[in-house]
């Protein structure tokens, strides 16, 4: 199906002293990716972080995406919070700017955002927390491009307000028959081990298909397919990805700059 | 001397639930300045606020900057806080662009920084510290004016790096002989009365000079004047000051926009 | 129906530079009220606004709770956020126990914990969020008694974990004819004449009924009855509130400490 | 010289999301040392993490202490911040008290206060921010002890209030000829050797001395042992300290429960 795809993932969720994961994974993650989604300071990422990602994204050829988020550090962001539509949209144009102008003091441009979390998972249905993302995005710089599930709120959104819009997949996360995410905590709802994340990876940018926990093929339409950053074995996972993708004949490069 | 100055105020220092001094304020001080030095989040301003304040300021003609400072809210950015150069730096940059951007979702544009509190007197004599805060503005945007006290280091820096300066002096503040304000909680740190406000407002942009607390008459050179918003009477005093310098015939307009 | 009662009130809603409502409230309030719910620096309150508040609330006899909330700030703890059961419960003890401490500092105590905004509402009807509520409250201090809503389910899981409640009511506030409240934004939610508020708290006080807004004559249990602070008028509204209580020979005393 | 040494070291510095150092570290440290330092929300510990780290420190018979800093998140309490004394000892208290309460909540108690980080090295000779941190302590609870540097003003101040106080040396730090620490960054900054570390941990508990980097015999008074839970190797270090100090027969207790 695709000749090419974008690999994209979530980076400099570190604040202060503290680092997510494993020690150099962001590091090791920006040979690998082609998009990185920079935490933006309301669920990790202070400006220091924030710098000396966006510089080694631009240092390797590397996308760099606003990772928007609620305000929200000790809960990481992954917690629902009923922020009114106009404040949230104000927060969205806060952190994509923030972005903008700390990627601009190391040479290097936002290009896309994405929201995170519980913010994410929001805006899939949430008609008025999508609207006041979109909003907010469209009012910073209308040539910003919008990273999201296929079919939700939030891309609706974005294309009705004349947004680029990229749709993605998740190599490491089960998926069910109906298209959606195996929630987390259940059996198959994480994909671990390098080979199989590898091939379901092909199957979804040469096919549009994943394979769900049941055995359904689920078609699922993916212009970026998303690896994750905090669990270990992350990057083995995203290196096979990107060789498996190569061996395939699809061309790995960034969606949105 | 001058035929034209600047009228500059500290607004949007509200947060959350709270606003800063007397309700109603921050409205009635943008019919009076032509400044508004907008606060950026570190010690108050959420993005709700900025984005009114922003939209105020445009629907009044009044140019908007960047009030940036060190993340201490609870202090109020007025406590002495060492943040290494290079973090402090990204800091300024995380702050001014999240402005930047918020002011573009409501159509307004930032013209200029200038540093709150602590920060402010830092970097009058701490090269360090003011090499960070002209490094994070002009990594941004080198078009940016930055605002400070005449002679300061942060002035010199941002001249070296190719900005556009503006110096300021204080209607409401007391001055020593040598130029300096009186500190505050000293006899004669606060000038409340607006007649007297007014009067040294006209004397500074006219002569250039004020008139020191043991009389002498000291020169000061400034582009703007600066009047506070969180003291009681914070709004007469910015409408004598404005009345009596175009009663002198010295015409109000921005000095950066 | 009751010869004596408490009057509560929201107390101590700044945070750093920033007051709530009018200054001087708190104060006033202070010689009013029997009982002052401190905010422990989770939507408000930091420590020497609660160091100074307990220090004033021991002056004058007023006892002191402990007002407990979601972690948002910005939100001033308005807004739902989804916090884990046992998380919910360490931050309730964290906020407890700091107030105790600070309060100590000064020669008072802590008699009672009542939950703030979000929280308040939602563990009327939430038992996983109530019952987390009360194992932070029970862990700290099984003799601290727990204030809510009759009816509600925080105030049903402190009576079956041993601890002591006390109901309360609103005076300022309009009641629906099912006992609830009306919506704030809603045409009859408050009530800021001085003089039908006092009326209201003298037949929540001597007949245990308020008038709903449809006229419906509501019982309502209330061993305290609750002031905001946070509204225009409301000194002259706990004042009146006082007066007509003593007035119809109700004793106004606290009803824990 | 002693028979029995304290051996203490920080913990519970992770915040929502993120641990500090090696996942686990905390855990393996919890069963060899004698005092546990836990973090109370300031520098690093959110209510979540106070609470387990307390039931572990309870169920391997390892005494607690508040470890007090700066209200500094970002910067992890390590910079230097002029908080006002009033406010200083509020904040000190409400840290000790939150620590306290969650300790309560499953079965732990509080013993020990130790400053950290910025507020640690200043009250070694600020006398005013030593007293504040005083001030804290002893209005919250006067039975609670008190631990620093020898010579430190905290620790004077802590005697003339008749606060119990505990003397400590670092066991993974380089020492001067005049038994201050060798500034990080500096050659001899750091034993990372744990059989050097442990060698160390044996003079100073019997003979009451350390070599300084010069070669010096420098005497250090110290009734417990520091170890760091940050640096890689933390874990070794610790056990091999212990392993020394119960080889030489210096028994291993807390210095204060």
């Amino acid at each position: 199906m695709a000749t090419h795809i974008d690999l994209n993932c979530d980076l400099g969720e570190g604040y202060g002293p503290w680092t997510l994961g494993e020690p150099g994974t962001d590091e090791a993650l920006l040979t690998v990716v082609t998009s990185a989604n920079v935490a933006c300071g309301f669920h990790a990422g202070d400006p220091s972080i924030m710098a000396a990602r966006c510089a080694t994204a631009l240092a390797r050829g590397v996308a760099v995406g606003a990772h928007v988020s609620y305000r929200d550090l000790v809960g990481f962001g992954r917690r629902r919070l009923d922020v009114p539509p106009g404040e949230l949209a104000a927060e969205v144009a806060y952190q994509v700017g923030a972005l903008q102008a700390v990627a601009r003091t190391v040479g290097a441009r936002v290009g896309y955002v994405k929201p995170h979390g519980a913010l994410y998972n929001r805006v899939v249905h949430d008609e008025e927390q999508a609207a006041a993302v979109v909003a907010g995005v469209v009012g910073v710089d209308p040539s910003l491009t919008v990273v999201g599930l296929p079919g939700s709120a939030v891309l609706r959104h974005a294309r009705e307000a004349g947004l680029p819009t990229v749709t993605e997949a998740f190599v490491d996360r089960g998926y069910l028959a109906d298209g959606t995410l195996v929630p987390r905590g259940r059996a198959g709802a994480l994909v671990t081990d390098p080979a199989e994340a590898a091939e379901r990876a092909v199957r979804l940018a040469t096919d549009g298909v994943v394979v769900a926990v049941d055995g359904t093929l689920v078609p699922v339409e993916a212009a970026s397919l998303c690896v994750h950053s905090d669990t270990p074995g992350a990057v083995p996972v995203a290196r096979a990805v990107r060789a498996a993708l190569e061996g395939a004949g699809v061309e790995l490069r960034p969606a949105a700059r």
